[in-house]
């Protein structure tokens, strides 16, 4: 059993550029081409420069400038943020929280300059997207994009891998599965991972809940995110060198084919609300339970 | 840039069996043997099976009695969790949550089975573990193991993978990193991935929050959690096939050596908590100022 996973080098992408016929060229010079059954794995960000998906020098709202003076956040990425969310629904402060953490020591090259990033974003906001995902910030990004300039995730990240898996379809006349992938925090450790935002032509999760065991007990678990295991592999090559491989090709995973995308695996914002306030109450009636019984 | 990603295929692993000497044996036979700086992932099931980290017909105590009472649970897997527990955090009602989702239909191959297992283990328990870490069911796990036996990781997971790293220089003469992996929930979507929860010889993030970006921005973010990243890339060949391969390894990663462990990316339980609570505050606060302002 053996994978390989490929980083291709692109030059860097413009708005219109057609990232299929880049990605097609770009292999064929460096990897000797895709082939079926391919996964090409897209960071989010060069999908969203190619397709416009940029707000350019925008100007503030009543609402941001409210935001800002609540949180503190910088006015213009607020701006930002409340045009790609539907829903605000959490603010996490979190300068505040790190206070007599370890985390300014341990997690930069320079104690100084995070501590000066702390006080200038001492918070983040957690937001429902416009694709009804939940997302840092809302998924906006500024870093590696001129002053002023905001980066936001595709709309629908499903509709832009299945259509790049479409036109690479049309181009070479194969098969690939294609993963569009975005950096996310998390939520237990210091740091954060990729995700996979948007999918077609792979099965996003095994669906083995319940499946038996070999000593034929049911199984308690058994559902992979696979596109997110997918994507994370991805920003190993990704993300550690200095930019420049925004794509990478992942060669050898048996997959299924599917048609449908990440939207499916997503807990509703319902599901998400009702299970906390659920949990909640459960933990606190445990609790009495545990003193009383 | 080239990553390659090996899955080998052990026998069973049982009790005292030396997993350093077996995995050395089974690389040279499938791979041509293992190489400088390459990154082997390993399953926190087999260490624990080889280091008996097994509870095995446990008889339930007053405290398991009681939970079983009130969560529903089986009685013997609650004594496992309140053995490798440290605290018991939360209870998530996962059957009451998942009323009215696509969960049972989505998810699994027989709706059923799916149903009736939920109505057996109704709902999940969020523990620490007594390594610190948070963890589903405390990280007790009864698949594919005789009927009243329950695997509990690792008590130190970090230590486990000095150790096995530590052997394989003995025998092999070669420096190597070494994570074990093991399974656990997602927050936002239907599933799980596979994280780290110990690791040896492999800087666990890459500390760049803060540095400028090409701008000359300082970027919020940039501490990618690669520990994990990996453990994910492993759980690719790990999970899908049908067991069978719990150790993978990866060669061509250009990682950092270092000395810390999965421990030191851990957020400590009290940020966590303070986390929650000033979120909630901050949360409530900003919605009453929305209005009123």
């Amino acid at each position: 059993m053996e994978l390989k996973i490929y980083g291709l080098k692109l030059g860097e992408i413009k708005e219109n550029d057609n990232i299929p016929e880049i990605i097609c060229q770009y292999a064929e010079k460096q990897i000797g081409g895709l082939r079926e059954k391919d996964i090409i794995v897209i960071t989010s960000k060069i999908v969203s420069k190619a397709r416009g998906y940029i707000f350019k020098e925008i100007i503030p709202s009543k609402r941001a400038i409210k935001l800002s003076k609540f949180t503190g956040k910088p006015l213009k990425l607020l701006e930002a943020i409340i045009r790609n969310s539907k829903n605000i629904l959490a603010i996490i402060p979190l300068k505040k929280i790190l206070e007599d953490s370890k985390f300014p020591e341990e997690f930069t090259q320079d104690r100084e300059s995070a501590i000066e990033l702390l006080n200038e974003e001492s918070c983040i906001i957690i937001a429902e997207t416009k694709d009804g995902r939940l997302a840092t910030d809302a998924g906006v990004d500024m870093s590696n994009v001129p002053n002023d300039f905001f980066i936001y995730p595709p709309p629908d990240p499903d509709k832009e891998a299945s259509r790049i898996r479409e036109e690479i379809k049309r181009i070479l006349g194969i098969d690939v599965a294609v993963i569009i992938s975005d950096t996310e925090v998390n939520m237990y450790r210091y740091g954060s991972t990729d995700i996979a935002i948007g999918a077609s032509g792979i099965e996003p999760v095994s669906r083995c809940f319940a499946s038996l065991d070999r000593y034929g007990k049911r199984k308690f678990g058994g559902v992979d995110i696979i596109v997110d295991e997918i994507a994370s592999a991805a920003a190993l090559l990704m993300g550690q060198t200095s930019e420049g491989i925004p794509v990478v090709v992942i060669r050898g995973l048996d997959y299924k084919l599917s048609d449908k995308g990440v939207k499916d695996i997503v807990i509703e914002r319902k599901f998400i609300r009702k299970g906390l306030i659920l949990t909640m109450l459960e933990t606190i009636l445990y609790r009495i339970y545990s003193v009383f019984v």
